[in-house]
């Protein structure tokens, strides 16, 4: 190995590590809230030693957008794609939201929900990032509800969109609520929505147990 | 009029300037990012003006959040208040709300959302006020569903609190996919998913035409 490739591989992994602090961070005291100083100081580097990292305030942020969508999909979208296509994927990706909230996989709670909330009056390459990760998300829960009405396995009238928008409402308002009181009720109350909204385009009782029968 | 009501009157009025420019700017920027200069500036006062005013940062803090809630009383909750009791009065709750975010009553979109992601993981006397301010509509919306169980408007199995906690889920989330992408589609998602969710318990489909039939 030369010297070169020794300093790359050091870089990249104080990246991850700087970038894993800055995660949790944001998640707690917002994106916007995110300084070189403020994370030099949580990871345990120097200032110039973030700067060298990220370069500017906004590289900073949209590499700290871009290692939270990591965590996201390992956490939630991975765990799901080992369930069978449609509505059992469905049933995953839900409980797995609720679980990576309720677990604070994210020590602020869902890390977009605190995001979106901060630059969503902000035009900009951040905004636009933030704006990426959520359309993923929601176009990703679409398809699969469209897949799932196309399996037969709900309703031929069931508005694929529309239930998206639904269920990603109750699930990011489940989140918030219960960072703010600490209480696990409100992922109840979003369970207890989603099961119903589910069987009422015609989804099979017996497949929505794991999101009705949970220990939240 | 003696020296010190004229300097107390001045100063009454000076707040009100100040604290509507803080409510402008916190729904924006997050309430987070409301410092003492930066309200200074963008009300064309001194400095020194503004801290003699309010005192510490976060005394400007919860004069703000309660100035937003003023606002959000005197454009949400008074105009319903016109309306009988029962389900009228939900759907022009309901109503007002979506025209209140769609409007931009605050130009970043409702107040309380960003406020929320600002603060919901940090502790303290400015997340009280934010929740109180939040458990003051959502145990309003909550009563007025109770109430209108009784009337016999709504099903008597439907759960007020449930109902409750799903209308600002559905409210919240539109109000934030609209100030991020610019478009009123999530509005009408919202109308959809809120009358839908209405009949489903009961309601007269005449009383919710105010609800389905809008100009978003």
């Amino acid at each position: 190995m030369t010297e070169i490739d020794g300093r790359r591989l050091r870089g990249a992994a104080s990246r991850r590590v700087v970038l894993a602090n800055a995660v949790d961070i944001a998640s707690v005291e917002g994106l916007d809230g995110l300084s070189i100083g403020r994370l030099a100081t949580a990871a345990r580097v120097s200032k110039s030693g973030v700067a060298t990292l990220f370069g500017t305030k906004e590289r900073l942020q949209l590499a700290t957008v871009e290692a939270a969508s990591q965590r996201f999909r390992e956490t939630v979208l991975e765990p799901a794609r080992a369930r069978p296509r449609g509505i059992r994927r469905i049933v995953a990706l839900l409980d797995a939201w609720i679980a990576y909230s309720r677990d604070r996989v994210f020590p602020g709670g869902c890390f977009f929900n605190t995001a979106v909330a901060d630059f969503d009056a902000k035009p900009g390459p951040v905004r636009d990032a933030i704006a990426d990760a959520l359309e993923s998300w929601n176009g990703y829960l679409r398809f699969s509800l469209g897949y799932a009405v196309e399996l037969g396995e709900l309703d031929a009238d069931a508005d694929a969109a529309q239930l998206a928008f639904e269920f990603t409402a109750l699930l990011e308002s489940a989140n918030s609520r219960s960072v703010m009181t600490g209480s696990n009720e409100p992922y109840r109350l979003a369970r207890r929505a989603l099961v119903s909204r589910l069987l009422a385009v015609g989804a099979d009782l017996d497949v929505l147990r794991p999101l009705a029968e949970h220990g939240d």
